[in-house]
């Protein structure tokens, strides 16, 4: 089921306005120049405005190189439509894991070809070419520029890419600090003209890499709802080789659009240009890209194009959430064989490190280390090491016992003593564990029972040293039967300078995944850049942090709205291990840490359907699951990988109901999140099989379960349902509800 | 033949002046502290001041992890004596390759132990402790900056060290333009004074990288000459995980003493110390590091040391050329099976791309390419590709017919077409050949001649491309029989904001040593950072480049005192492949090139004995030798690997002569080279073995010969010699003299 249409229109030298709309009609895009030949746009949903005429272009950095190949004249005026291309696709295509076995890609596409005069050619021919393409889906757009081999762009280093958004309204917004090296920060809602007064606190300036750059600087995707009801989102896809894009508003106080870090490089003067280009008008977002050490953004060759930029609308907020525009806008898979990419279902020694009742690190008894000068088997254990032989197996056995896939196990390796911000480059060897645990024999043990280790690489941000070591830590994973790996990117990034989102670290996080896919090694990156769906090209890249995880429960906590805002946010580029489950949220319980989730035992079972992931942890330690061994059960039953997803109701920030069914069954799964503030649900189940008969069993909250006061209150029911029958369902203050729903026979 | 006395003086908290002299008593060092606690020291030579009173110390970044355990202040002052040690040491070792078979250690040495107030225990005891290390050998001192590991100094991040030399005079120096990333500058001759005023036209800005830091600052090793007869070297030894040092000079017109370039950096903010300190008097040296791509200059790690800073001192200037020093500071090798490590003398197909009569790069056909998106047997041959099997072939036929080892092949590998200064990182990968070069075949026949192909890699300073590579690269070499490399770093540091000479680059550099150490593969690394005596410790690295060498003659020429320069300066840390050897000097004779080699034949024979390297080129094309058969019979018979070696004349810039014996033979093979300005010499052969007669070559200018106007006109005469003979010998201008010396019976 694969149709392209094609039409093109040649339209040379006229500065007419092009359109495009989506499949539906919805969506209409317009596309035309200024008269100093500056490109602009503009998008409206329904007749409404979405986004009003905005500027594209980019910005070029002067190169001492220049004359030797480099272009630094701006890629921002001066153009004239040379060619005008439009088509229509419509294809279906497979995921190799997802919340759909299908996906349909149906959109109409706009090409505009620019031609610019060349700085070579000042008197010739119009010979710089730069095309814009626009992907126009019946739930958003998507568009990116594209760069042809031509003979007088060949490389070119970007100063700043200059991508407007021009709202139309004083939007609400669920927004993240703009931030080169860390996305683990709450979610602030505001209203657009609130940012830049929000900002201070917005910040948790201890997190070790924050790295802001503007008192308006926002993430992506970023959230929006406009007073007249549409919800929209503003994000990329396919941001491969290319710096990571943040937002930044101009309000009215913006005096001057001004990069607000960056310089010091030796190679570069200044640029004088910023201030030749007119301020946009307040409301209005530029793209501003995470800078390298050097303080500018990117070195590109052509042929090459930039990510998608993307803005999806809807007046449905469901649309936000089941939307696969960000996938589709990502280059097929180009791993040949995926036989060996599964969902995954794992436990892991981790938790009580968070917590802090145990310690990654295995002796307290050096100021510091180096590696390869120190006897493991002499050093005095500080005897709160968790990865140590006896514990992983215990934690193999509860995996065995209840049907997890795999045992993550942190801390395995030598070198936490002083692992983080200390600027160490030879932090880690990623192949030498600590004495006390066997690799040999766990793993052997793991496999006896069907169970797998999960590989851990914390690389402390020295990707350079990650790098020297990553064939032999592959290898050593190969040669133990280790086919999944989390890595780490915790701390500033080494090479010094350089930012977690950039082009250069992009392009690391990038090797990584190709390096693991040769050795049919998965990928779950934490505090690696946020995702933009290239999980469609390299579904290896099974999972990723790149927001405030459980692990923030353990620091102070996460808001009771968190994981009603993340599906609308940090999920849209790809899935989150946010590492669910915990059923003992008080963590002065069992340790000394004050801190608690604050979610309800329910809730947390909801985040299993609500939060998709082909990866999922079961967090909490195995003795408090074997104190609501009835809850848990959820947990061992439902499934990771999906036939289909419905969403049945959604508003960020407040909840959000979802059913799946589970793929190659019959077997759906439903799950209801809220906020603080509870919440009310009726879930149809016409979803369901006519004819059929399936068990069900619902948990749910208690009536007088509460997220601080009373989290573990919970109600099991079950029944027999059908299609058409109607479940009543009433969640708690930071609550929720999971329902399993096995077909019969 | 080993001795060790030591002795130690506990001079707890008494600031008095310590004391260490050479095993001779020439040379006398004096350590003290200014009354706030400033590291003070000076040098004397046969009573004459080398060194007046001159500070040490570091000064150390402001951090923003300093709370986790980085230091920022300084390690300049307030330091109080807490234990001197003594000791002297002899010790005689074996070089795997050298100009001597035997090299003797031996130095007296004072070790000065100082404690500074920590910041963190303001009113507790003086517990951070920085150790200051000299060694006074007979011709020079080494000192050093230690840091044992201790609770109060973990980490640090080095802002500057200021080790500084205070000059007794206004001394003559040959100098190059300090700079970050390139030495392949032309010495300049000046008095210290006049520094500033030559610096702007001493700077050849049409290099690729160049990245001078201030109008005072120089390189090491920089030689000098006092009015009153010294000759003085300033340079340092075992550089390995540290920036590169370079020299800045405090004049008249030195106004406040700041770090000219540096800074941007996010994670730092400039720390306002410099200005506390005194400005030094004029005529003093201070050290200046090379930065990173943040400004700072070294991130540490105790226990941990800096390179030795080295200043050698004679009243005899063959002194300065036969001193081991830089050796001897460095570690014994630790490489512990050298078997493969072997003297090299080789041709290859190089010069004839450098002087432009073929290309590197197979076709002219693309603006750009990427690796990987190109079949290369499609492509169309731009007809001048040098490195194609019939070249190579023809080259792999003469090393074979003249005895010359090796053959390098530069150009073999595919992606030249855009190689440099594009900001390209994915430039090479260093093992897919071009299809005119069939890497098995090619191997194959040179191996059934007795020749190896010698590798390169050039990397375009993309080191963190070559890192990813540099597995299968070496792999490949060791497929195919290769055991030498040559490494090439043209142009910008990509991590871009990076330097050639920085910590992070220095420690790349190791690595690769390292790496290609565990394949049995010889370095010879070109554009790297200067050395420093470290083939010591890793005799693999046979040689490098490091400053301007023959391929000058193809790019406007060498001045004629080049060659009498580099070995006071260039060669003090190691080897250097110079490629001697070019007899058709005037490059338009064959190629449209019209630069042409300041030198005559005879000179060019000269510095296969004056130049030490254990590995030599044969540079010019096999056509040339051809039509010099005679001559180039020295090339053939000389050695590149010694059991002795005699400097009988030397004057910086003027000449200099050079016997060296051939080890395990009793051959001689004496070298003679001057300056524009011609040279007489009486050799008096007084170091052949008594009783004994040689078969004596000369391979002299004759008497019309001049670098310019009769570069090939030499005279070869042959006599028997013996011990005590005597051999008067005229060197044209620009020009040299070679003879063998061979042993009868």
């Amino acid at each position: 089921m694969r149709k392209v249409f094609l039409l093109m229109f040649l339209l040379p030298l006229m500065a007419v306005a092009q359109t495009v709309t989506s499949p539906n009609g919805n969506i209409i895009v317009t596309f035309s120049l200024t008269g100093n030949g500056r490109p602009t746009y503009e998008m409206t949903y329904k007749g409404k405005v979405v986004v009003k005429p905005s500027f594209l272009g980019l910005e070029l950095a002067k190169d001492k190189h220049a004359s030797e190949g480099l272009h630094e004249t701006d890629l921002m005026d001066g153009f004239e439509i040379s060619k005008t291309e439009h088509c229509s696709f419509d294809d279906t295509w497979q995921p190799v894991w997802g919340e759909t076995r299908y996906i349909r890609n149906h959109y109409n596409e706009m090409a505009v070809t620019l031609s610019q005069l060349s700085p070579v050619h000042p008197k010739g021919e119009k010979d710089r070419k730069m095309l814009i393409r626009f992907r126009v889906y019946d739930d958003g757009i998507g568009f990116r520029y594209e760069f042809p081999q031509q003979k007088h762009l060949n490389y070119f280093i970007i100063k700043e890419e200059h991508s407007e958004f021009a709202m139309a309204g004083d939007h609400m917004a669920w927004w993240l600090p703009g931030d080169y090296d860390t996305q683990e920060q709450i979610t602030q809602q505001t209203r657009l003209s609130e940012i830049r007064s929000k900002m201070q606190e917005a910040v948790n300036w201890g997190n070790s890499s924050v790295a802001v750059f503007s008192p308006t600087g926002v993430q992506t995707s970023l959230q929006m709802k406009s007073d007249d009801g549409l919800y929209i989102n503003i994000h990329e896809a396919a941001c491969l080789d290319y710096a990571t894009m943040h937002l930044e508003l101009v309000d009215d106080q913006t005096k001057v659009l001004t990069t607000k870090l960056g310089g010091g490089s030796n190679a570069y003067t200044p640029n004088p240009k910023p201030s030749v280009y007119p301020l946009p008008a307040p409301l209005t977002f530029v793209s501003h890209l995470t800078p390298d050490a050097t303080g500018l953004k990117g070195a590109m060759q052509t042929p090459c194009t930039t990510p998608w930029r993307t803005v999806m609308v809807s007046d449905d907020a469901r649309d936000m959430l089941s939307s696969k525009l960000i996938l589709n806008l990502n280059e097929p898979c180009k791993i040949e064989d995926t036989s060996w990419i599964h969902p995954t279902k794992y436990c892991g020694v981790w938790w009580e490190m968070i917590v802090g009742k145990s310690s990654w690190n295995y002796t307290d008894d050096y100021p510091s280390i180096k590696l390869g000068q120190i006897d493991w088997n002499k050093v005095k254990p500080n005897g709160r090491h968790a990865a140590n032989n006896e514990n992983v197996k215990r934690y193999i056995d509860f995996a065995a016992a209840n049907g997890l896939d795999e045992v993550l196990v942190e801390g395995w390796n030598v070198g936490w003593e002083d692992w983080a911000n200390m600027w160490k480059r030879d932090v880690f060897d990623f192949v030498t564990p600590y004495p006390d645990f066997d690799i040999k024999a766990l793993n052997d043990y793991a496999h006896s029972k069907g169970v797998k280790i999960l590989m851990h690489h914390e690389t402390s941000s020295s990707a350079q040293n990650y790098e020297r070591h990553i064939k032999e830590a592959y290898e050593l994973m190969n040669r133990y039967g280790y086919d999944a790996v989390k890595t780490g990117y915790v701390g500033d990034i080494i090479p010094r300078g350089d930012h977690h989102y950039s082009q250069s670290m992009n392009n690391h996080y990038l090797y990584v995944i190709k390096e693991a896919a040769k050795h049919h090694v998965m990928v779950n990156s934490h505090e690696a850049t946020r995702p933009t769906g290239i999980c469609r090209t390299y579904p290896n890249l099974v999972g990723g942090e790149s927001a405030r995880g459980t692990e923030y429960e353990a620091f102070g906590g996460n808001n009771p709205d968190h994981t009603c805002i993340l599906p609308f946010t940090r999920l849209q580029g790809g899935p989150m291990d946010y590492t669910p489950g915990i059923f003992v949220t008080k963590l002065s319980e069992w340790s000394n840490n004050d801190s608690w989730a604050r979610i309800t035992i329910a809730g947390t079972l909801a985040l299993y359907v609500t939060m998709y992931s082909p990866l999922q942890m079961v967090a909490d330690l195995p003795e408090h699951y074997e104190r609501f061994m009835d809850a848990f059960q959820f947990i061992k039953d439902v499934a990771c990988d999906w036939e289909d997803s419905r969403y049945l109701e959604a508003e960020p920030g407040d909840y959000i109901t979802v059913a799946r069914k589970a793929k190659g069954t019959d077997n759906w799964f439903v799950g209801g999140k809220c906020d603080e503030n509870g919440h009310s649900v009726v879930v149809k189940l016409d979803f369901l099989d006519r004819g059929r008969k399936y068990d069900c069993t619902i948990y749910a909250d208690a009536k007088d379960a509460h997220y601080e006061k009373n989290p573990q209150s919970y109600v099991i029911t079950k029944r027999i349902v059908k299609k058409g029958d109607i479940l009543k369902l009433k969640e708690a203050s930071g609550g929720g509800f999971a329902v399993s729903i096995i077909a019969k026979d």
